[in-house]
């Protein structure tokens, strides 16, 4: 395993040997041979039940793809330089000679390839990919439910700005990683086969066919899918590139995530932890390391597969009835899909391990109280009149950082603002008096988003 | 107007007047801040709604906000080195000492710009882009329909393959830019604004108001937008996100339709041509060149804005409640917008004058027709049980390049072969004798999308 | 001007108007012609020289296309829909039929369009864009020498390593972007022009000149060019490729700065700061931020101009002799270079007044003294003989992180341990009890990097 | 292998297994491992030179080095969490307790990867990539030269422009190719290692050492490598970056090659051909097909790793002394090599039985003869003052177009026109009348690219 030259086959095989193999059984050329074998099957038994072949020679022609493996699919492409034409001709001398005509009869062979490919992407979305990115939500939930009153500091710019909950923070990947799989979903329902022939006219199942748009729908019903709305030699791309703009995006959302957390990880900051074992090392020369390689490894996939989807634009581009150089890579993009699973795994897995350090989210919000209460002050001053309230607290904003104290009392001390000060209800001065309860409906919009998510889920069972 | 650095603002300015004003009119700086102007109304009005404010500070406010421009924001910003407070001190310069707290009250300035840049992208698909698409839909069609029955010969890699028709070649796109109509109109009534304040958990609504999140609603509504779903500072990404993909991937169809269009004017094949003025320059020194420059710069300016999907993608990766590392990246994507309209009314304009030259593709057809016969004989002995039908087509093809003659007369001195063919039906014969009647269900699909997405355009209105 | 779609022409032209003024003289449309009509006015007097013209012409023709301008030529492109036969239009109108057919004899537009835009590019990157860097260089190698001895944390995975100096980390940016002046300069030295013909093999001249491979090396050299090696209609794009190449690996330079600074900045960080004027807004809402808003500037400029060189990647691909599939797309390259040159201006402004709190740095670094200390005791042990030193010294800092003390006091009661030290040097004794002067060569790679590019600077005087 | 995911290890593997082996025993993870073994055994000879340890220490360390294979460091790695210090537990497990505490002394991990994928990479593109491209442009030289008479229309915009030969077409890439050869020659010999510790700045290596500058020096030396200019824990990603930008703008010129090749193979064109074996078959359905697919394939793997760019560019940026963001993304880096040298094998492969039809070539060249012959005749007219040349000829092609005949014959007739003829040299004259034969300076400039490129290889032996 360790001489493959992808380190998809390689180094994080090795890491995750199980999915590895799940993920193998459904996108390797292997599985894309038994996908292409299953097309075959269902052509077959659809022109017999047309009339155009006996049963027997199309359940003799289905017992045969059931034994053809890519090996000798290979073997026999050295020969024919043609990757159908070898599976074709791996059918054919399994059956007899009464069957042979009937193996890929009026189909060409991206008739197979594309509607083969469509039933791996869909296999490996519904089957491994749907499944992990729903188990990663109703994680993301817990912990914004657990943490949706654990007071942090919200930030931007990397500057303390005013306070939320970690909940809420995490609401945030909850909600977008909900819309994502959503999109993904709606991509995966739409994928689409082709039973269209060389060109997408039909040309040759007309020559033996009343209506050969109507056959092609019962050809791809076997198999669970749609025709394309219109198809030349291939499938229309756009249903293959919006399913990957999904997983891309999904994979930015994952990407955005890793990056918050290693930032929390900080030294510095130290809101968060990746779980070490007793015996993991940090560093071969800094034993004292603690690294979030984790993270840093999904940030890492993602600069790695995210700009593959240009590649994927490029391959909306095919000349006349269609020219080949989507071929190469269009194999390759199913990389996206193993990559992205394995990614997914991998955030699942450190998140479930995921150590919040109140005490110091908390420590950090207080260190920077005095100056975060600016917000509201200047909110209350302007709610009751103050015609220069935003101005006025950015000053003295200015005056507590130079000579300390709190700005409420900054606040009081200016005989204008304490008369606008007067009418505050009591809710609002505490709000002054102890910034870190400043939280707005954090906690309340925490909820409601996991609320809506869970019922998603709960829906699905 | 030629001292601008940006070909958008100068060279393609020029190029079409009328279409960059109205984009101008949208998409400009100057455009932005009278959409930021028009969410500060929409704010105050709904701040008055509740009671926060009176119904005259609204009103005298909203009568600032319709007198300023962006050249005042700008001035003004050179001091405060922030837009949104630029354009707010602008405003609160033209009201009263009563109206003036009530400025942006509770709204952080992200509330603002990322609820105009909403309102900005959906108004240019909506009054510009889907349009003209639809526009550019109708003309597809109509040219389909017209060449539904036009002969000409389908191409994979270049090389000829079996029959079609020019209408239904022209069917791909109009069912793929359907699509694509489709994919941009569920994306732009997606889009949506936020009034969550600074770090998107409501704080500084929160002191004012007893329900924040129902206000939200309540200001955006005013606009014709939804919430996001989420929020931190800013809208969640991913909404604008699907819709730049759904632009891109239109996009990506024009290329592919200029790529075919240009291919099928190289001289050899001269299939369509693109009109030439009588006082149009081919080349300064080769006087006799007619180039299909129109569908080069196509491709080009494809070539130009597809990878601005990269930066799109890269925004998505915002630290915390939010880095305004994609503040200046998405102010130019909306040059993607630009870029997309000005091509695709080049489109339309070029499109509208293509030149079919029937008889070049009749011509183009026959000079193969002895070969593309070999799909429909090796079909036909298929079907009536040869077992080796392909192979021995195949070597007929061989001995056809090389001998000359129909591929029907050489199979017929067959003696096996003839036997298989002696049952076809006058339909099967007649395919078989004049290969560029071959076209299968060409005449038929293409009607069918051309109906679907006529029906679309009829419901429309 | 803020009426323009691209924020290069309206913004960012508003934030440095100067700057803006100097490339619009190089990089706009109206330089673009001026820069064809030189290469127009070196051909005429190169054709003067081989006595195919008259110097009476010659001179006509120079004159004449120094009172051409871009608005002009634009108003008879609407006519001729072709710009260079355009441009040749306008220069015969002024001269006297005598002189009329030596404009632009034997060239064809490209021979004018491409050598012109070698011009442009060279006198951006000599004019504008390498004292731009020079001056960054000199800035930045100021203030590495100026912080060579101030501790600061060295930092790995955003966790605190083992110490450097604040000089030490500015020496990485002198050093790389050192590297990608040179690497421009070279580039740009190879920058090449054509006046080959149509399609590269001088059929036209071939017509009129004994030689015209010299021919062209003679026109070219009046414009400080040499030719391609190679030409088809167009210069290989290669020599291009490399200059955008080595522009944008320099924006990346620029941008992992920003980075880094953002990150300094961080609220719990703070060692350095980004100078704020007392007018200047943080927040619309919070007064009390400080952001470091033109890092994150620098950074989103990146993310939009990065994407853009597989734009040039792809414009490497030209059908035979040329398709024009790169004409816009080759126009919009140029604003790689003008964003570039705006960001290095900005980060040059901003750097320049870089506050550095060398108190917060070295309070940051002490916080963990305890345990970077890791580092130099596991080397030691090791270096005494100690067979297991990385493990021992890994235990003892969990120990030290639960029950505090020192490392190396943890260490001196281990009996085999204490063995091993007692044999320090007094130098490697005071690195184990003063961590942070545990700083290897951090001053003195500072220093020598500093002086390498010092004395490049003063060697370009 | 067929249960890989990475069509590397799967399709294009069999397709090349020789190619793919040799490739395997630089590229891999197992191969890796071999490297970073190589820099540790060179680490501890310098230790030895210095007196650090034992020559017998340094020799037992090597020796083990020499036995330790990538399966053992993986399963030890699965317990450290820790891919360096797995390998060095491997290492040290086999030595004596006095040799163990020298293994990796004063190195950092990286110190150790980075040195090792310069080396692997080095290797990569000194062994196999470079001897390929200097095979491959042999190969072109030698059609180039055969060809450098064989008359063939130039094309722009696909259009038929003026004559070339085929071997002047071909002598473009030749230019092109050989330019990127040198480029790649110098990214190779500018790889650079590292031993500068944990941030760069000689922490480790300063407590043992007086001139830990020089010590790294040695060490590298050993390799045959010289130290990074600055290092943080990383070498300066740009040494790397201007080697893969080396790599994907030669793979650029492959892809324009393949696009060329590819069109001059439509049916139209026939100029080409890619040899058919007689049992390869073209497609499953139409029998008759010869398709270019290694072309569109060539085509194909440059869009799948041209993308990767983004990746390299996107990993210059790293935080502080360094995140681990680059990791994952750096290893997916040597499939670019592993691509591009698997894509320029099959360039050779099938370039090496082109077919060229030089009849064809003469055919198409002829069918525009009739007005190919415009530009002669204007630059004629031109040259001998016709002061309005362009215009009159642009008219007399309208006039051919329509009415037949030569445009000599044409211009003749109009005795403005007869009057500038009447001087033409006798060499002039024959270009006018026999257009195939006005090719410029094509063969002369053939021959001289070739001549350079020829001197080069020579010199190399």
């Amino acid at each position: 395993m360790f001489d493959n030259l992808s380190p998809l086959d390689s180094r994080y095989r090795a890491d995750n040997p199980a999915l590895w193999k799940t993920l193998s059984a459904i996108l390797s050329e292997d599985a894309y041979v038994q996908y292409c074998l299953q097309v075959e099957t269902a052509l077959v038994k659809a022109l017999a039940d047309e009339g155009l072949c006996t049963i027997a020679a199309a359940e003799e022609i289905q017992k045969a793809c059931e034994s053809v493996d890519s090996k000798e699919v290979q073997a026999e492409e050295e020969k024919t330089k043609h990757n159908i034409r070898a599976l074709v001709n791996c059918v054919q001398r399994r059956v007899s000679d009464d069957a042979k005509p009937f193996v890929h009869l009026t189909a060409t062979s991206v008739d197979i390839m594309d509607t083969a490919r469509s039933l791996q992407v869909r296999d490996a979305v519904d089957q491994i990919i749907l499944p992990q990115l729903r188990e990663l939500l109703q994680l993301w939930i817990s912990i914004a439910e657990r943490e949706a009153d654990t007071p942090q500091v919200g930030r931007t710019h990397g500057q303390h700005g005013v306070p939320i909950t970690f909940g809420f923070a995490l609401s945030e990947y909850v909600s977008r990683m909900g819309g994502r799989i959503k999109a993904l979903e709606q991509a995966c329902a739409n994928l689409r086969g082709k039973m269209a022939g060389a060109v997408g006219s039909y040309n040759a199942s007309s020559l033996l066919l009343p209506d050969p748009i109507a056959f092609e729908v019962r050809v791809l019903d076997k198999l669970g899918l749609r025709p394309a709305d219109h198809a030349t030699q291939m499938v229309e791309p756009e249903y293959l590139n919006d399913l990957l703009h999904a997983v891309i995006t999904a994979f930015g959302v994952l990407a955005n995530f890793a990056d918050d957390i290693r930032h929390l990880q900080r030294t510095e900051i130290s809101e968060v932890g990746e779980e070490f074992a007793a015996s993991q090392v940090g560093s071969s020369t800094m034993p004292h390391k603690r690294n979030p390689w984790n993270y840093e490894n999904i940030k890492s996939m993602w600069k790695t597969f995210m700009p593959r989807m240009m590649t994927v634009y490029m391959d909306q581009i095919s000349e006349h009835q269609r020219d080949l150089s989507n071929s190469a890579s269009g194999r390759f993009a199913m990389e996206m899909l193993a990559g992205f699973s394995l990614t997914t795994a991998r955030t699942i897995r450190v998140t479930s391990k995921l150590a919040v350090h109140r005490e110091q989210m908390k420590k950090n919000l207080e260190s920077t109280a005095a100056l975060t209460a600016a917000e509201p002050l200047y909110i209350l001053l302007a709610a009751k009149g103050h015609p220069n309230a935003h101005e006025f607290v950015r000053s003295l904003t200015l005056q507590v950082q130079q000579r300390g104290g709190s700005l409420l009392d900054a606040a009081l001390q200016d005989p204008d603002a304490r008369q606008y000060l007067e009418h505050m209800t009591d809710f609002q001065r505490r709000q002054l008096e102890d910034p870190a309860s400043y939280q707005g409906a954090a906690r309340e919009k925490t909820l409601a988003v996991c609320r809506q998510w869970k019922t998603y889920l709960e829906g699905l069972t």
